[in-house]
């Protein structure tokens, strides 16, 4: 597979309100958008620098995948990084073809629409990796 | 400040050999350069997706941060995300104005020539931040 750029970092935070105004100093723009993503149990919030969005994602569960990062890192973090591909579905079985375990077999809807799927960090030397497709 | 892209992740890893296959797959590109950097105590090897390095670390000594780093999480993961601004000590100036925590008080030479600044992750919800600049 070829990812033309990173398409976002998911950073986990415990509150959204607590973190957004560093964020929107430390890129010197504003967040342009909050959402909530009930399939991942999450809100997330989004700022632009370059051609990668900041996607700060707060649990809205005790069962999140988020609420579960933060209990191992309370300061929070860098939780994933995601790879803008031409088509998940290929990548993915670029993937399968290399041996690399998947998380999801078969692209699902992320926020903003795009079509996403998770890389186990098992396969990728500890880092949770997402490859995305922006909806055709 | 206003970065105007991530210049690069910093990605803490065991061994750059066991690791440097993976994401010249994963990104579809060779590793274009290895380089130690014997202030930080480690060797990092470069890959280049979009506007955007992945640089993954491995420490030359167990007192780098690195091995520190990856004490905690065996793995490996992503060590600290860096964005390229156009003057790295107007930026310190800027951060520590906010009050925010900073590592380095003046730029340092880092990786390629960069000149670089880290501000500290208590001030940055749990992300390690750097900053850096191409020299001029």
């Amino acid at each position: 597979m070829k990812p033309s750029h990173i398409e976002h970092l998911g950073i986990a935070v415990a509150k959204l309100d607590d973190v957004i105004p560093f964020y929107e100093k430390l890129l010197g723009t504003k967040c342009y958008s909050i959402e909530e993503v009930a399939d991942q149990k999450v809100r997330t919030a989004f700022l632009k620098v370059g051609q990668t969005k900041i996607e700060l994602l707060e649990p809205t569960s005790e069962d999140s995948p988020i609420a579960k990062y933060l209990e191992k890192n309370p300061r929070g973090g860098v939780h994933h990084v995601a790879y803008c591909v031409e088509n998940v579905q290929e990548a993915l079985d670029e993937a399968a073809a290399e041996g690399w375990q998947l998380i999801d077999k078969a692209p699902r809807k992320g926020a903003e629409g795009l079509n996403i799927a998770f890389l186990h960090p098992k396969s990728t030397h500890g880092v949770l990796t997402e490859l995305c497709e922006y909806p055709k």
